[in-house]
């Protein structure tokens, strides 16, 4: 008998029929004789939806009463789960996050998990029930609801996965699993038997559709192999897991990742002076403004460009903070090109293996797109490349380190 | 600076504008300088909906899965009226009924308040906040959700001011406050500035459409004033309150109550002998049945007809109880009839005056109307006739005791 933790998204739980087909699959699911924790989402579009509503009466909600109100989405979708349940005549009970023992900080609206104490899980599962637990919420020191943010859910599941020290954490959601490129690019995209943590975290600009990053991290640490599946069809889905064995696997790359939402700004004739970096971008990260690739090019006459990106809706707020600094430090004009996308190929073991990087290069340049920016990591490498051509990027990457083939 | 609890019921907080409505209210009542607990109720039709939903998943879900379900109506509305109340720049934070201490037993769907225990609520009204708490709502011992039943919301507000001692229980709702009698089947109902507690109760079984008597049982209790207004126009309501200086007025008749809610068994040829009655009431109530008006007519020969009333719905329940009873008992045919109503007049002190009951009993002969069952009670005359003459005896009863003239 082994303890398993469970997660159905909002469309896996959208309306009443699919409540009760997710609980016949729960319900096969035990009789195999696991332990189930099953964490769920809220039905549908019901988050947004009572976003819309709070939006009605006030433009701004302060997100404390924001966070209460979202709450109310998980809530009832676990206890309609557990009413499914009851129907089939299996013993279940729904648990608010408070109840399951989420404890968070008072950041309201991207609440971090604490700690987790599953005293009320452990004797429920010891009663025999199979524990319906609302995603995405929890509880503060001060006993106020809080929220995880988007995609929370998730990240409750791999935590209650790693406090129950569960055999294994299952996502279950609207794709089947992870794949070599986005399929909707790339037809022919694969899909992947079993991934690395680190892999997926590079892949998630495409595959946060498949499940939230900070889950996955939270997977890493605490060793939680994680199953992505469908909460559909009964076809085997992707195991993220540690896996050592699979850097010596003949094809390094697992995958192309891309992402298009990306603005660049560089900041031309920047003295290269110690501490010019932090005069740029404290500011920027005081914001809470997330910048991703930073290149500053070769230095002549101690003069560099430096380049960064940000995403698009941070782009206007970073202007406005760069362009006082770039007067203040000397530097030239300030330039930005809003249209850039991102392609990467990412997989474990690349850089300790040569040719990867040039490849890559090569195939961009046969297909006559444009590099900007490159940008490397242990697992990744990242050319930043005019937006019109990101779909033909992905296509002839796929093609070029044969990831169609069967494995 | 008087601190007051207000209720705001479902029509109330209906939607957007409704709640924007209430805020205003609250604010101009603020603005006079008065501490403010605010209970609201679930919006409009949304306890029904989450009702409705839970039956397209489990026909008969359990008690506690449903608790957890209803209570997410009022927790929403508790914090848009606070987002409505910080769009208009006033402080203001939502609590639900586990964080403003209320504290209930376990018998989910009908729990009754064990404790309040008022700290949080304290502490924010010390931080200069208006409290908006989630009415309906209570936290067992074992820390689950339990509702208080239909019209519980009224409870909460009326328990909470008790606890707060505070200076009144406001219970703003769709009517503008306790008539003499249904307005709608009598246009000269006449609005009581004030009532007292007993008045009230007996005036409820067209009253409850006004508050739930749970509510006013418990202000009577703690002798917590209760006003009854509109929450849509500014026009005075009802005060209910202990009262005393009443008992001496005039006319000892408040109102004219009625109750098409009615069905009648008789027990034909029940042997008089002791003990009779329990083996005839005991199996319905120990089935939860709720007996109203009992009458035994004098005994001839040993030999009585026993008749009872019951509400509509129970009155099949009912009959398959009796029946066999009936046989093991000796007693003759049992019959019954669904098509009566009660017909009462109310008013503290009534009793020891003489003439009310002649005068009732005289005014129904002057019209025609039969009168099937009598009773009484302290401050109650009821009579029992049939369904189709009740607004001939509200009105003739409204003027006979000349309830339509001004104070």
């Amino acid at each position: 008998m082994a303890l398993i933790v469970q997660k159905y998204g909002g469309t896996s739980v959208g309306d009443a029929d699919k409540i009760k087909n997710v609980a016949r699959r729960i319900a096969a699911r035990r009789e195999k004789g696991d332990e189930l924790v099953v964490v769920v989402s809220a039905m549908g579009h019901t988050t947004d939806e009572l976003i819309a509503l709070a939006h009605q009466i006030n433009p701004h909600p302060e997100d404390r009463e924001l966070d209460v109100l979202l709450s109310t989405g998980e809530t009832v979708s676990s206890t309609l789960m557990a009413m499914a349940l009851h129907e089939m005549g299996l013993p279940a009970i729904s648990l608010s996050g408070a109840q399951a023992g989420i404890g968070t900080e008072s950041r309201f609206g991207r609440a971090r998990i604490l700690e987790v104490d599953p005293q009320r899980i452990h004797k429920e599962l010891g009663e025999g029930k199979i524990v319906i637990v609302a995603g995405f919420q929890g509880i503060t020191e001060e006993m106020d609801i809080a929220t995880l943010g988007r995609g929370g859910s998730d990240t409750t599941a791999v935590a209650l996965a790693a406090a129950l020290k569960a055999e294994r954490c299952e996502i279950y959601t609207d794709v089947d699993g992870v794949y070599t490129t986005d399929p909707r690019i790339e037809p022919k995209a694969r899909k992947l038997v079993e991934i690395n943590y680190e892999e997926m975290l590079e892949l998630a600009t495409w595959g946060a559709r498949v499940m939230h990053n900070r889950a996955v991290e939270l997977g890493a640490v605490y060793n939680v192999p994680i199953l992505v599946a469908s909460s559909f069809r009964d076809v085997p889905g992707t195991l993220i897991h540690r896996g050592e064995e699979m850097v010596e696997q003949r094809n390094k790359v697992s995958g192309i990742a891309y992402d298009t939402d990306v603005a660049k700004v560089t900041v031309r004739g920047v003295p290269d002076r110690p501490g010019i970096a932090a005069t740029v971008f404290g500011p920027l990260s005081d914001a809470g403004i997330s910048v991703d690739t930073i290149v500053q090019n070769a230095s002549v006459e101690r003069i560099a460009d430096v380049t960064f990106t940000v995403t698009r809706k941070d782009l206007e707020r970073a202007l406005k903070l760069i362009e006082p600094i770039a007067h203040q430090i000397s530097a030239g004009d300030v330039i930005t090109d809003d249209h850039l996308a991102k392609v990467s190929i990412v997989g474990a073991g690349m850089t300790s293996a040569p040719g990867y990087a040039s490849r890559m290069f090569k195939t961009l340049f046969d297909s006559g797109i444009n590099i900007e920016i490159i940008s490397t990591s242990e697992i990744r490498i990242t050319c930043i490349i005019d937006e019109s051509r990101v779909a033909d990027a992905v296509r002839a990457l796929h093609k070029a380190f044969e990831l169609e083939e069967a494995e």
